[in-house]
């Protein structure tokens, strides 16, 4: 609550700057792997170093999918995966464990173009949720599958199956080991108000044809317990695509993002109120901090916009367009983005 | 797609009339318990006596807590709460069966107050879903909780638990059975177009405090499969209050639903672009329609309005007012109301 809000307005976003006269990028792609207490006096070289140069290689897998011609659809996937393989990131493997001593995996995707989209909640075995996500919206008649059943859903549609220790790392495990040490009381928000760095990945992007796609993936809260789901698999709370608009992706305090329908209400205001990207990005986060909650979101419409909001100390962050411009970047007060 | 959006002007709205000079009523009630092929020829008298009995109790049940002063949350909880007891509605006792053969329940609140949410998916024991949705807003630090560990937290909280079967009934039984007998694709939307009655029970109200609240409850889809959730407990697709605006309970195919965020969407319409309950609900559902989709919506505000919009044949549905108003209705053709 007491954080100014954010604004980033860089010397990088000059370099984006599109004047009425300009033409936009013919693609835009842009990518986080979290928000949250990222400072530079808790992350070591090492992992700073490590956390710039995944989002780099996620950054890239996408951007050449853009480059030559592919969809937004196709990007955002392909950025998602990567950030699932990677451990640094509380997605796929390295995700936070449930209160119980198990992984559980959420993610969703949306396609700008006809608002199709996929979901699922609480996979334990599928290596990547984002692809059972866009499973889901392609081959089922279904929105949001859940729990084993949707992972069976996935394996019968040929999607990778691994056990779920394939996902668990011992850092996320110290993480649960320190959290049930605390012993605070089941109830208070306060339980969960600890250094978890959040760390849902996610990805929008606007291809050459115009079309907007979101994607995100997360393990969700350490220590989560009952069958919690959050807002990243949810339509309209943590990930929206819609190409009348903008396609968002969150990371963040779910629950606030849920009672606030930040995706949805990102694409609400630029849609009815023609509010910019930006300023919609920023008031909408301004709300969530209001009633409580911290996070960052990632924005990007038709015009090639390349947004980053967040009311957290940093986000892991990128962008990258097909004017050259490719940058990382991990805590708040950088100037690159 | 091709029904002529069904806006209801009837006589009914005449007693309902708000010139800017005149008081709202102290308090408004609406309540639906599904939308769907509900016509004359498919429902028979004891039914229909049975459905506007039922209906016209549940109505009585939260006139009486908004006429003693209590609050709109405590009386759409009680609404939902009866009609989840009544087998006549897919909801609680009544609810339809997953491809498996079970009963798998979804229910939603929020208080438009605070805009503080609660919601459960996928229980298979809680006796009202409804409440245990009010347990997580109140008693949790999350907005959604799933499956047998969402029952286990609301038998903690000492929510009355019931075997599945409670739940089960013949009617019901022989739908799923009818569904498994026509063998159509797994994949196509078709498989599930078909006389479902949808049936989702909701109530919307706002109070003498002026604070609307919102609760939709339901079994979903006969037939679902592989843990699918739909719109009911989703917040921003088939319940949400905000007192700025509205508070919205849908009904319909809800993974249209999802995708338009519909009660978010209608709130956001209210909120944004000042539009008037009735335009704004009858816009979305539009909406869904375009996208292919139909279903109902019942909506209140803080000026008291009492507002029915549905895309299909029927809804059952009912409303109250402090003014003295108590109606029920089936029918699309009904002038009340």
């Amino acid at each position: 609550m007491k954080h100014a809000l954010i604004v980033l307005i860089a010397g990088a976003l000059a370099m984006l700057a599109t004047p009425a006269t300009a033409q936009p990028p013919r693609w835009t792609l842009v990518i986080h792997g979290g928000a949250g207490t990222i400072e530079r006096e808790r992350i070591t070289p090492e992992q700073d170093a490590a956390i710039r140069a995944a989002l780099s290689a996620a950054l890239a897998a996408g951007s050449a999918i853009l480059e030559s011609g592919g969809s937004s659809l196709d990007a955002v996937e392909a950025v998602v995966r990567a950030l699932e393989d990677d451990p640094n990131f509380n997605a796929g493997r390295g995700a936070v464990f449930t209160y119980d001593g198990t992984i559980e995996l959420d993610a969703a995707i949306m396609d700008g173009r006809t608002r199709a989209a996929g979901a699922v909640a609480r996979l334990a075995t599928t290596r990547h949720p984002v692809s059972a996500a866009r499973a889901v919206m392609t081959d089922s008649p279904h929105v949001l599958l859940t729990g084993s059943a949707a992972d069976g859903f996935a394996a019968e549609r040929g999607l990778e199956q691994v056990d779920n220790s394939w996902f668990q790392t011992d850092m996320r495990r110290r993480q649960l080991e320190e959290l049930r040490a605390r012993q605070v009381s089941d109830a208070g928000a306060s339980w969960y108000d600890v250094d978890l760095k959040y760390g849902t990945v996610g990805a929008v992007a606007v291809d050459s044809a115009g079309h907007v796609a979101a994607a995100t993936s997360t393990g969700g809260l350490t220590g989560k317990r009952w069958g919690r789901i959050g807002d990243a698999p949810l339509i309209g709370a943590g990930t929206y695509a819609d190409d009348r608009a903008c396609a968002v992706s969150a990371t963040g305090a779910g629950e606030y993002f849920i009672r606030v329908g930040v995706a949805h209400e990102i694409c609400a205001r630029v849609r009815l109120s023609g509010t910019p990207l930006q300023a919609a990005a920023d008031a909408v986060l301004a709300e969530v901090r209001d009633l409580g909650g911290s996070g960052g979101v990632i924005v990007t419409g038709p015009g090639g916009e390349a947004v980053f909001s967040f009311t957290t100390p940093g986000m892991y962050r990128g962008r990258a367009t097909s004017t050259g411009l490719t940058e990382v970047a991990i805590y708040g007060d950088e100037a690159q983005p």
